[in-house]
């Protein structure tokens, strides 16, 4: 069994954005060697996510609206865990977006459908953070 | 080390439905022949989920209600990602349902507690489209 | 290729409740002696959830109080599923908060980020549920 581990290093300018890290992982599955296996995907901060949707800017203001919506960032008094910080709306808006993402590795590639993407979900950046990237397999 | 990939394609008569896919994914692993290892379960298309819940109609029905509550199809207008399309709500309902399970593999079996069954949650139906079986183990 | 499994036992004294597992989850990884791979997690009963977050009690309360917001407790005849049970908003809390953790193992050590910590959601508690720890690797 081969294995391989690299961290993905962003900082973002915007407190909320979208990376689409894509191209990123594919490079790690082929530095891996691996070409049958599972390749796990994770924000290494509790505040982030890494999901998998569609390449569309649209929709990626239909996530940034909707997410407004379910967990809004103000008034910051509504949230306990902003005593000393502000960001409690990112611990749950991460949550709803999902922590991490496994994807099969067949033939030496990410095993993807037709519209597939990854992405690096940021929501309170601003601030140097990680993802990881973990691939097992042969 | 040994690995199994199939491919389950599903083609629903409503836009959106719930199919149990226990007993195929259940299947799969047998035809692996893996006995100790992990079962990737994954929505190959972005307005699709794959879940873990009970096989029980009425959670169904709040199912639909709930998501129809948190991310309404219409009005389409109210989404950005409905230019071309009508689909912006398949992609945030896949979103709070997840796009994948990981099962582990024990004695030859999905290691399931009681109640446990693997669902094909489909938001945008009526066309062909697809789930990922991988496996790894020994 | 190594594989592991164990189920770890809780009880909570309250319907609801965030138990941090992370120390037994540790201990699962050492008992192993998996140096690298893959540590799934997962909740074995489909109205609890295993997630990776912060622990921090104030963070805590806010979830308990969206999880209410986004799928209530009350009243119990709001939903299909309660018929002879009253734990439909369990199923939908749980489903926000994820059934699984995939977490990586790396020189023997789960590795995590910075704030990383695993948790044990229980949304419908008060009597014996089980979480499950398998894992592969070398």
């Amino acid at each position: 069994m081969k294995s391989y581990r690299k961290e993905l290093w962003f900082h973002t300018r915007k407190r909320r954005e979208f990376i689409n890290i894509t191209p990123l992982v594919e490079e790690c599955v082929r530095e891996s060697g691996v070409k049958e296996g599972l390749c796990l995907v994770n924000a290494m901060h509790i505040t982030a996510s890494v999901f998998i949707n569609d390449d569309e800017p649209g929709l990626h203001n239909d996530f940034e609206r909707w997410l407004e919506k379910l967990a809004p960032e103000k008034p910051y008094s509504q949230y306990e865990h902003n005593g000393f910080e502000d960001n409690a709306d990112a611990h749950l808006k991460r949550t709803v977006m999902g922590r991490e993402v496994v994807v099969a590795i067949t033939d030496g590639k990410l095993d993807f459908g037709p519209w597939e993407q990854i992405f690096y979900g940021e929501f309170d950046g601003m601030r140097d953070k990680r993802v990881l990237v973990k691939i097992i397999g042969e």
